[in-house]
């Protein structure tokens, strides 16, 4: 700034007001620094020009865990719809810490992004949700619901009806003790669960041992292993997410538990390890791709005021593979 | 910024001054403006500190592809380490798109970062490469190979001693007609390619058949088809991705392809599907964590002054798992 004003042969607070599109300048003085800023190849501070076009055409994308590569999916999609209508987009990541959150929240914020796209990891942890009171932009929640959070756009999944399908053909296959592996952000464990429990609800005989912990692999295989052990043994288990579900593998290879012959196993959002095990292993599929269209183009349209504040909610589906099969007639009695 | 001037009883060309930190100011004006500041909750224009400070503790990561779980982990490295130093991130995703790099550097430079990790799809583009002459803040390289990158720090991987031990690999179980998918920017495609002709050439009988395209599970899907019709097939197969790999997966499920019984396979980088593969997949694998890491280190210690431009060179390893089997004694020479 300083090389600039030197050139133009101005003060710095004069290059600071023609930069901040300040109304007391000379035209003379404007086409002066103007010119300097050209000449030097000075980059515009995008925060003066957001001053005064309300607009940096960027937005920000919060997301819990990138490694997740149904969360990378979700970006791509939003990506590509920012970019069609002109946006850049920047992406923080929380490594799936709660506490993360509210300071991706902040640095975003503070880097004048037009409006926010969030993939939380705890939509309850309360400075997260203090972050977005003071966040003045828009905003779209990614299949969360915060406390009181009425009047935020939101896209979601509707993950209890195909939940309740699995669990129905688990049921159908005479499955009774049926196993449940949950974790992560309240919104997709609580509806996951509820799918499964409405299922559980409707067969007398079923019971339903819930295991509640993190998304991360390593809770998955310490998950299985205790379910394996457990007495009786489920004969059926529903895994509530893909990385979770890859400890669980982990864990039946380890302990020789085989599928289905031993146990009949469904998961959460299909991949590569899913639709290439041997058996294929079922699944409850949502389009995450979709998922970061939808989020993006709600906020296109807050962005450009044509929204109103919306909720859109996305189905899920349940894929039959061949990681499920009949019980033996007389398992469900016997002790495994 | 005007709600401030008028809190402040100042002009907004003073809370400009004040907020430059300009030396031009009463020292009651500057206290006058921040606790406007300060009672608005304005936000400090970054940039403006950046002026001040030189610094805005932010780091810019420009990644070919979040969908690829080895950047993701990448990414998720370099955070852990800048994170530790006191530093943000903020990223951006170029959708293995190589128009798109130069743009990402862009804005994260109007963005005011104080350094570049860069994964970028093509170091060969040339608006890539001009956007990086432009940029003047410190940059990491992260396993490629600008032209004139002298100067540049970088952080790569030694690919051809683990790449030429797996092919070795192979020629010792007896296989001489040998397939190569390879594909993506020229550092890892290279000196992949490189380290399996330096086993072939060891071997006076041994042919390699190479087939060059993109990284994308669709190219692997089409160039492990056409080489499945190749006569005489190759009996063994390298795959220099894991993308890729996952196509060849899916063709080889298609066509009926018993791995290692009709083909052993080699794959590049680890991952759940290569690991819980019946039977699992040799690899050749890399700790993308430590290179996201290293990158990190390597970016702080020039932004703090301490670091001459460096390389660091991490290795790679061969795992050799049931992917691989003994050639039938008749296979090389007989038509299949």
């Amino acid at each position: 700034m300083r090389d600039v004003a030197r050139r133009a042969g101005v003060g710095a607070s004069s290059v600071s007001r023609v930069l901040a599109g300040h109304p007391d300048v000379s035209e003379r003085m404007r086409e002066a620094v103007m010119a300097a800023v050209e000449e030097l190849g000075y980059r515009p501070d995008l925060l003066a020009r957001g001053l005064r076009s309300g607009r940096t055409g960027t937005v920000g994308f919060v997301v819990a865990d990138i490694e997740n590569p149904m969360v990378a999916q979700t970006v791509t999609g939003a990506e590509r719809r920012l970019r069609e209508a002109g946006y850049s987009m920047l992406l923080t990541n929380s490594e799936g810490r709660a506490d993360q959150d509210a300071g991706s929240i902040e640095l975003l914020v503070q880097r004048s992004v037009d409006g926010l796209l969030l993939l939380l990891s705890d939509e309850e942890n309360a400075c997260t949700v203090a972050a977005l009171r003071r966040a003045e932009c828009p905003v779209v929640l990614l299949d969360r619901e915060i406390p009181d959070g009425a009047g935020i756009a939101r896209v979601s999944f509707d993950h209890r009806p195909a939940m309740a399908a699995a669990t129905r053909s688990l049921l159908a296959l005479g499955h009774r003790r049926i196993g449940l592996l949950v974790g992560g952000p309240r919104r997709p464990r609580h509806e996951r669960r509820a799918g499964v429990e409405e299922a559980i609800a409707s067969e007398p005989e079923a019971s339903l041992t819930v295991f509640e912990g993190a998304l991360t692999a390593a809770d998955g295989e310490a998950s299985a292993a205790r379910l394996i052990a457990a007495e009786p043994r489920p004969t059926a288990l529903v895994v509530a997410g893909n990385v979770l579900c890859e400890g669980v593998l982990l864990a039946f290879a380890r302990l020789g538990i085989r599928v289905p012959e031993d146990i009949s196993l469904i998961s959460c959002d299909d991949s590569p390890a899913a639709a290439l095990h041997d058996p294929p292993i079922s699944v409850v599929t949502r389009d995450m791709s979709a998922f970061g269209l939808r989020g993006a183009e709600l906020l296109i349209s807050q962005l450009e005021g044509a929204g109103a504040v919306e909720e859109v909610v996305l189905p899920t589906e349940f894929v039959e593979r061949r990681s499920c099969a009949p019980i033996a007639a007389a398992a469900n009695g016997r002790k495994v």
